[in-house]
């Protein structure tokens, strides 16, 4: 058995207390629980610790000789980033669930910690995708490289869209319902319009690319904008929509998005109920393989930690992006894949002609048209799939088919992500 | 890096020359391919080795000192058994895809590996579980424990259950295509009477509980009396029927079963398709985690067997049945569960009384109840789903059941998972 790690834990709320009892309690040999820190050490909480374990200044704690591991667990920026900054400049490995630092300033404390070999665990900032990190922590050894991840990473999207499937109801209504009941944020904007998927996309490219580098901006699109109409024609096209961080490569340049999808229904991702995360991989040899976790918790946020406490304190290969390569990103115009476009268009003679038209005209190939019989008197319900095609080439056909005068609203427009699991 | 190990390949087939290929082409450092043997060196295979690696006999190869590892990829028991064994007193470290082997002599096996302090990586005999390996390997470590074990481990049974869901043809029919397209065996009976998949439950059971003990003999029943008939009632019910290998565990004990299964369609286990494995998992916390990946190919297989030659060369951690601690299994009576029943009862007014009449006698309670109008003029066709009862309470009901004049047939009776994810 390795020597005993000193531990501090900075962020005393539900993570901090799910960690501080199994420290306190002893589950874990080797890991000796030393400070507490928190700014209200008055709140109630499920475990009560003798007053030597407890300070309410992270200073004196993360400048303490004495602790060899900080654990940061306040979340956001400030003052996580100093924490995490002066730890590592104490010596100290840092182990963290903060999403947001990471994605956001990712590049500093990597950067810092690989110039002073210290080590970030952080495998709780994604727990979704616990698994999934320990398949890359191997693929560094392997030096296995990814083709493709296609990701369902938010909860309360997956929740919203999933509800909306089931009753067919209104993104507005589902969003209100899921507030009342606590699944989702008063201000939801972070899961809703894609930017929690999108931090949790950074750091898995950082993670598997080995580069701390942050990445460039690419196009993040929320759910927003689904409808029960568009759900009830994927529906009958044999899919589901879904809200998809991809990161899809080739010859070493990265195509990365996140952005609604529909999905075969009877696909591991498809398929994918309520809170769950999930996650479709090709490796580079074509071989598929999906992983299934919850996308949050105190339980499995706690566990997350202390694997990686346990791996620092016996000395295992932790993965840390350690690289400061620039990722290549690719074009998106040049991105090939399939698409599904849902046409607000008048219902008058020769509508269907004007449209496939302008996209044979652009070499667009047609898969699947749904029309059907008018319901109102002015506009006919007309969904189309398309065969791969470029998505440059796509948009382009778009932008002439909204000037169509029988086209009265812009196009709505849903990737198509063949999943295969 | 560590020191490079020499490594012998006997078995010469398509994952041997898989494994060759890699090796030999120095994909990986650290791993010096030194022989393969093969008792056929004539065949024609995707690589060319110069003759000074070949061999056609085991025994000096498995005796030579200057070889490390040990890849045996022959299957079967003999002489695989005898290679392994022999490799293991004579110092080196095994690797090996061979489940048969393991699944039925694992504990002479890894009896003397642990005995010896030698290495027997099998990543590759289950290779669509090859990602929960990992998380077993860990879970060594945090001294996780599963609660629940729900597996799909068998591609020929998914693929013909699959067929028959979408085709609703007959077993017989889409086993004879299967064979006829090479997807299943020309005796097919390790994969659908479901031996195949006892054996990997075997094997996960051995790594789970790091206990080599033979597991004693369970209940394992395969899908050839799975009817398109029932196939459909679930499809009613709300379920798609798998074969499915169960572990659950209760305090130490545990229940082990391999059977056909109604599992939600829209579950990672209901909705998966062909080829794929599917595992569902539950940990002591009520944490529920899935894991799809292919059960076979060259491609995954030899990447488990690089991943442990890479594992036992640079002196890492792989996991390995050690204690001969004997598994506790249960009474497969008080297992506690749902069922679907379907009754060869005669139309006759009396008969859904007199039957769930002896269920309620038995304390067993009707969840739901699918009569249709008779089809012919004898049969009515009759299915209860019961809600969670004891399986002896409801197999003592069946006997009844199955006595009274008016039930022609043994009434068919299959288990309902409740899979979560």
């Amino acid at each position: 058995m390795a020597d005993s790690k000193k531990i501090a834990v900075i962020g005393f709320g539900n993570i901090g207390s799910g960690v501080v009892e199994a420290l306190y309690q002893k589950e874990f040999a080797g890991l000796e629980l030393t400070k507490v820190v928190d700014i209200d050490l008055e709140r109630p909480r499920p475990i009560t610790l003798p007053t030597q374990y407890l300070s309410n200044d992270w200073q004196p704690v993360v400048n303490d000789p004495e602790i060899d591991i900080v654990v940061e667990l306040i979340g956001g920026i400030e003052p996580a980033r100093s924490i995490q900054l002066q730890a590592l400049k104490n010596g100290k490995d840092v182990v963290t669930a903060n999403k947001m630092l990471l994605a956001q300033k990712g590049q500093e404390i990597f950067s810092l910690a690989t110039d002073l070999k210290r080590r970030v665990g952080f495998r709780a900032s994604f727990v979704g995708c616990h698994a999934l990190i320990h398949e890359f922590q191997q693929a560094g050894v392997s030096a296995k490289k990814y083709r493709r991840i296609y990701a369902i990473l938010n909860g309360t999207s997956n929740y919203i869209l999933s509800t909306m499937t089931h009753e067919g109801t209104e993104f507005e209504v589902v969003l209100k319902e899921a507030q009342e009941k606590g699944l989702a944020e008063s201000d939801p904007s972070d899961d809703v319009d894609g930017m929690d998927t999108a931090s949790k996309i950074r750091i898995l490219l950082n993670l598997i690319t080995n580069s701390y580098q942050t990445v460039a901006p690419f196009p993040i699109e929320g759910i927003r904008n689904v409808t029960p109409q568009d759900i009830q024609y994927a529906d009958e096209l044999g899919y589901s929509i879904k809200l998809v961080g991809v990161i899809e490569q080739s010859n070493g340049v990265f195509n990365i998005a996140v952005h609604p999808a529909l999905v075969p229904k009877a696909s591991l991702l498809g398929s994918l109920q309520g809170a769950y995360n999930g996650t479709e991989l090709e490796d580079e040899y074509g071989v598929v393989s999906g992983l299934v976790a919850p996308g949050a918790g105190v339980r499995p946020t706690t566990d997350a930690i202390v694997k990686d406490l346990l791996d620092i304190t016996e000395g295992k290969d932790l993965p840390m992006p350690s690289s400061a390569e620039e990722l290549a990103l690719g074009n998106t115009d040049d991105a090939q894949r399939r698409y599904y476009l849902r046409f607000s268009a008048l219902d008058q003679a020769g509508v269907l002609a004007q449209i496939s038209g302008l996209f044979g005209k652009h070499g667009i190939s047609i898969a699947a048209v749904i029309q059907k019989e008018a319901v109102s008197k002015d506009f006919v319900p007309l969904v189309m799939t398309t065969h791969l095609a470029r998505e440059g080439d796509v948009q382009s056909a778009l932008r002439e088919v909204d000037q169509l005068q029988v086209v009265r609203a812009k196009t709505r427009i849903i990737r198509i992500l063949n999943a295969d699991t």
